[in-house]
């Protein structure tokens, strides 16, 4: 996988995963690092087709909960094999707006498949591909809510108990696997929390 | 399941699948059942869009082939869930021009993933759900091509030896599920075709 690093920002919406995403990338371009900033959905040109497909809402035709967690894995494995694996392969360090524990997160803490179904899937779309680090902003969505001026897709506008349930499942995750999350409190200011995940990366990359 | 039957045609392009699923939907309609004609991909509107996503070639994107079998699992999850389990729910026969068989006959007999990745991403998308019959429609690809007047799409542009292991791959599937298979030889003429799979769907009724 040569000398590339792979992280992941995860957290529900208004969490600051954008800011934090961009800073970091500055951060480590000013150290001379070639960075490949993306995103999921929607990381490739097939993936903003299916973002487009997940998030029009059909008053006709519902989409099943299958049919939604395999379109996720689509993008995911587009994602990986067009985008994230060539940059991991030349070197480049990977930062991805959300990956395979948002999928984790929204479609088994929220909905009703298992997150071993979720989980199983993903990792055979990525061919097992996990994130170094992630850093997960967490952050309680009465907080968060103060900051998106607009819900406007079928994700955020799914109601307060839904983004309640995502962030507990977010913090699931993060506790069984410590050595890859790094679990940050969002409510901090946008430059200690750069300051926390720029030392935390200089740190992987020694 | 209630007193519906499940049925799928499978066989490669040009064995003349289209023509023996309309004449088998005319035979049961004259017995008085419902009977639900449908298709992969493309047998919903959003299975429309994904057949679309998976027939446009474009030339600065690759589809990867994990990126391809999870589309067509999407495809046939939404199938299962908006089509053909609420038909068999009410009792009606539902007749569908290709279904699991041919992703494991195309994607794993023709190109490079496993035949278990495929069949177990299948059973997932549609909760185990296999037709009660399938017929296949086998011709040698060479008497095949004679009846075909265009091939238009990425599937069946991709050459003769695809389309010889593709039957290939169609006859080991009916040979390890005999019960399930009714294998039939297509350079019969039309109206032989259609009165063995008349006289054996009248069989499973009974």
């Amino acid at each position: 996988m040569g000398a590339g690093l792979f992280i992941s920002f995860e957290g529900v919406d208004g969490a600051g995963k954008t800011t934090q995403v961009n800073l970091l990338a500055d951060y480590l371009r000013a150290l001379g690092r070639e960075v490949v900033v993306t995103r999921e959905p929607g990381g490739t040109a097939l993936g903003t087709q299916i973002r487009a497909m997940l998030l029009t809402t059909n008053p006709d035709e519902e989409i099943s909960p299958r049919t939604e967690a395999l379109l996720f894995a689509a993008d995911r494995a587009q994602h990986v094999s067009e985008v994230i694996r060539p940059a991991l392969e030349r070197g480049a360090v990977v930062i991805t707006d959300r990956y395979l524990d948002s999928s984790l997160a929204y479609q088994s803490g929220g909905r009703e498949l298992t997150a071993d179904d979720i989980r199983t899937l993903s990792m055979w779309a990525t061919n097992n591909l996990l994130p170094a680090r992630t850093y997960l902003l967490d952050i309680d969505p009465r907080a968060s809510h103060t900051r998106l001026e607009h819900a406007e897709d079928r994700m955020e506008s799914a109601g307060d108990d839904f983004q309640q349930r995502t962030r507990t499942a977010f913090l699931e995750l993060a506790a069984v696997q410590p050595q890859r999350f790094c679990v940050i409190d969002a409510q901090q200011s946008v430059g200690e929390i750069a300051a926390l995940i720029c030392d935390d990366v200089a740190n992987l990359l020694e």
